[in-house]
């Protein structure tokens, strides 16, 4: 089949950022092409660690299970710090993501790059969509046309795309595009050719990295660990197939060119590392590895773009938007969650659903994520390469300190503290209505059981990634008048002029909505044909806030979202997963209206 | 690829029995061969339950993910009886397995046969057994030399195997196996040429079956449900794909022929099952439905063979055995567990590594078993065909005896109440060291923590259906006198006279026993390294008995299996999944050596 030279959306890179954003936008069938400038795809090396809420969004696209089964999984995190008599001691072991107990996935997994990337590649194959390379950007230009700005029909972007092993075809092509996402890294050629600038700046801090199958009489190698030690700093990150990266600190001996002043990385060869680490893991042995299966040295730059699109028509995303240290594991899942964010966005406005303004919200979201994100990376990557305390060296930074740290940065790296602020999509008025339920934040876990058969179900697995909005109507206990209240919702909801009906393409509201009905009450004798039909249009889709038949899975759902079983509330999950608002029952319909409204084109528009 | 003539195994019927038994066997790469005289395996219907422990044995295959899939989870049961006005009304709804806090899968699995069947189908298929069908066997022979019946080299059952759609080929052919096994149903043809006879009688009770889609108002069709009413009982299963089966208690006015006074079955269809359904499920609504999936009527029979097996060569399993009533959902789960049984015995005894005279605790273990679920059986539907208790029968069965004796009957029915009574491979002498875990029953689930990495595992995914032996060496609390301990056993263990040796294949430990080290201690700061490398043959073999990171999974496992962390105790656990034998680490190396030495062959006759 013939390449089409105009498609909806033109991805340029395929690392995390592009296969993510591609994947998704194949899932909802969109028109869509992705190149890379590479001949293969990365065999070994590079980011590999997959935070507990990213392993939630994989989740949300069907892909976690392959990433489980294939990943190694990091529960703990072992600490250690100088011994009084030279050497490293352990001082603590922690839980490797903070707090544990609100995770779906109270761990990390880490895998190679090239196999995370592998699980998003074949999903799109099954889609039809497929990475073109080695191909790159060499000219891109946006229409000045406000109406074709406007307007969904045109195809405002207008890329030159050059072939890098063309033989018998044209070496280049135009593709014209409804919309362009940079995803190619922290040299992201998009970016430059948009002007659009990194602020920031490089730090002094060097670090190498090798993967290793290690030998060693170090007691946590298959842990995740963080040693400091009157040597520098070293951090252990096991990986599948018994593989562990090694984070190695460097100082400036090690790398500074005495005659320039400035680093130069070709002092350093992964011999060199293995020495380094080799005094740093003392009085423990660490052997001569067989084999490097991976190696490289990093100067750490903290970077954000001052802007993460071009009148929303091109986007950056990923490393090409925002760099960091490696340390914390957030590279590879900010650059995911970036296209993840943007994605369902693209889609709405695709198929006419939303206006364009709802792509202003990528910036909005992502834009401030990646400052506050630069902002912790600067106290986590200080504290890193610190010196430790020591009797020495008092001023130093303690183990307790450090481990403290670690901890209180928990809810950020391990993805789940990301709180989206106000916008068109999240509005936090009536927080109140469920007090533990944060608006802009994702969905938190929590199993419920289904009404109809008594089975545990995890809710974020009521909450796919497909586009659409779920309406989760909590109608607490199920008195008569309860009955009466919902019956008269059901009439109100059913109007043509209801939001369910008004933002519904061709009047099918299942396209645009998902309903999930969540009861209080008792497995022993809830009735779910109690409830109207309008809210079960399936048997599947009532849930009770009960305890599984074992007793140990679910139960206080409504105690521990903050909400009154007395009342009724609905609460609005976004396509991505995060909650984008709640309404008290009084003024849902209402709400609902405001809040779609801000963003949704009305089904007029359709046709 | 033509067929060979000479086998190891040849079995006689695809059922749950027959592919259990080939699959086992494949995956172990015996020379198996399965026959079938059906000319296409059956597509709806049947039998359609797998229990709690069935599940659990799957897993050991790595089989059970598609069945959790694929099938329809039952977790509750709900009981309705008569109401004192006429029509039903539920009287309560208890969990369907019982108990379930001690099973690993708290609930039933239902999917039709097919389904089931086709999981062991793929499974072999990939090891390279598909069925021969539709073939049957016409004649078969057991050698009378005894030289022959005790040599593994010889091929003692010949069997004359016909073709029955043979056009090109001839029609017949002979058929030499080392063992044969049939699984060949209710009529087995195996069971009758070798003269076995059934032992026990048919009831009186007449039911018939119906899978449908159904369409009514009756709140808990999507659970499993006892109805008892004064127009008779009926039983609700549902199933995959919306389906449900419904058992229907006939009386004998709907079935008995008046001028013969025997049951007619084909006084029965399909609309008068439905018929008799609507008037049970009064006052609910039944529509008729639109399609019928499949149905039957039987006669319940109880009736177990008088022998399993014939010189140990020719075996009956499943069906052949033993046949009941399929109320409690026991038919295909003791077919395919007599398979489980009799599969790694063949294997231990085709390669040698154990005696013929292992092969006599096939009949032993499951026969008893068979007499216990036929007096079960009796109590069982007995119970479900009785008049319910109402004001004008007051002899009749109580809601609260009914369901009652469900509870009651619930590790039976669950399939973990399996008790196997002393043998060669199940020795209880040393029950004290361990009062919880009990000897003759299966290896219970529980969660520990792997030592190196804090990952929680249960225990049950590292006891693999195998063939290996596995050795649990609980070693308690690490004091000093414990590394000291065990350094010693240790170098008992490595000598060429301890069982470990002598029973191991060319002395590969590791193709005979697994190891697995499980200590007492906190995850905080125990270090796995101080145990003797003999114990911890990979760092994935040492778990520790205490919570995960969330705190939730794990912990007082020697609590839960009674056993005293100040000791040291040595469980082993057969290749099927029961606990064979428990030793005090005082006489564990002598113990060891009664036992394996009461079945194995000392390596000296490997070669």
């Amino acid at each position: 089949m013939p390449l089409k030279n105009r498609v909806d959306v033109l991805i340029v890179g395929a690392g995390p950022a592009g296969v993510m954003c591609a994947n998704a936008l194949a899932m909802a069938g969109v028109d869509v092409r992705i190149i890379d400038k590479r001949a293969v795809k990365v065999a070994t090396g590079h980011a590999d660690g997959i935070q507990p809420r990213m392993i939630e969004v994989l989740q949300s696209y069907g892909l976690a299970e392959r990433l489980m089964r294939e990943g190694y999984h990091m529960h703990m995190c072992a600490f250690y710090n100088p011994r009084p008599d030279g050497g490293i001691e352990r001082t603590s072991r922690v839980p490797s993501t903070i707090p544990p107990t609100s995770a779906r996935y109270p761990f990390g997994v880490t895998l190679s790059q090239a196999a995370i990337e592998d699980i998003f590649l074949d999903s799109m194959k099954d889609r039809g969509v497929e990475v073109e390379r080695p191909k790159r950007p060499i000219n891109i230009e946006i229409s000045e046309d406000d109406d074709e700005l406007s307007s969904l029909s045109s195809y405002p972007v207008k890329v030159t795309v050059e072939s890098l092993d063309a033989v018998n075809e044209s070496k280049t092509e135009i593709v014209h595009a409804k919309f362009v996402v940079g995803a190619d890294g922290a040299h992201s050629w998009v970016r430059k050719a948009l002007g659009i600038r990194m602020e920031g700046e490089q730090t002094d801090y060097i670090w190498g990295v090798v993967d290793i199958v290690p030998e060693t009489d170090f007691p946590d190698i298959h842990m995740r660990s963080n040693i400091r030690s009157t040597s520098g700093s070293c951090k252990i990150i096991p990986r599948e197939a018994g593989l562990v990266r090694l984070y190695i600190q460097l100082s400036d001996a090690d790398v500074v060119d005495p005659l320039t002043g400035r680093a130069d990385k070709s002092k350093i060869t992964p011999q060199k590392l293995i020495s380094v680490a080799k005094k740093i893991f003392h009085p423990f042995k660490l052997a001569d590895p067989k084999e490097i299966d991976w190696w490289t040295v990093y100067i750490i730059g903290q970077r954000v773009a001052s802007s993460f699109s071009v009148k929303d028509r091109v986007f950056i995303a990923g490393d090409a938007c925002h760099t960091h240290s490696p340390k914390a594991g957030q590279g590879m899942n900010a650059s995911m969650s970036d296209t993840h964010n943007l994605a369902w966005k693209l889609i709405q406005v695709l198929r006419e659903w939303s206006s364009l303004s709802l792509l202003k919200t990528y910036e909005h979201e992502r834009r401030k994520f990646a400052q506050d994100l630069i902002s912790f990376d600067k106290k986590y990557a200080a504290l890193f390469s610190a010196k430790p305390k020591t009797v020495e060296n008092g001023d130093g930074v303690s183990g307790e300190q450090f481990s403290g740290a670690f901890q209180s940065f928990g809810t950020l790296t391990s993805g789940i503290g990301v709180h989206y602020s106000s916008s068109t999509i999240v509005d936090p008025k009536h927080q109140i209505c469920a007090k533990n339920l944060l608006i802009g934040k994702r969905m938190p876990p929590y199993i419920f059981i289904r009404a109809a058969d008594i089975s545990p179900v995890e809710i974020q697995d009521m909450l796919p990634s497909d586009v659409r909005f779920k309406l989760l109507l909590f109608i607490g206990r199920m008195t008569e008048a309860r009955v009466t209240e919902l019956t008269r919702f059901a009439q109100e909801l059913s109007q043509p002029s209801s939001f369910l009906l008004k933002y519904s393409p061709n009047g099918d509201i299942s396209a645009m909505f998902d309903m999930i009905t969540i009861a209080s009450g008792n497995k022993e004798d809830f009735d779910y044909l109690r409830i109207p039909e309008f809210f079960r249009p399936h048997w599947t889709r009532v849930l009770l806030d009960d305890t599984d038949v074992t007793g140990n899975n679910g139960g206080h759902g409504y105690e521990r979202f903050g909400m009154d079983p007395e009342q009724m509330t609905l609460v609005v999950v976004r396509p991505d997963g995060y909650v984008g608002t709640i309404a008290p029952f009084e003024s849902a319909a209402a709400d609902m209206d405001d809040y779609f409204g801000s963003f949704m084109l009305p089904r007029g528009l359709d046709s």
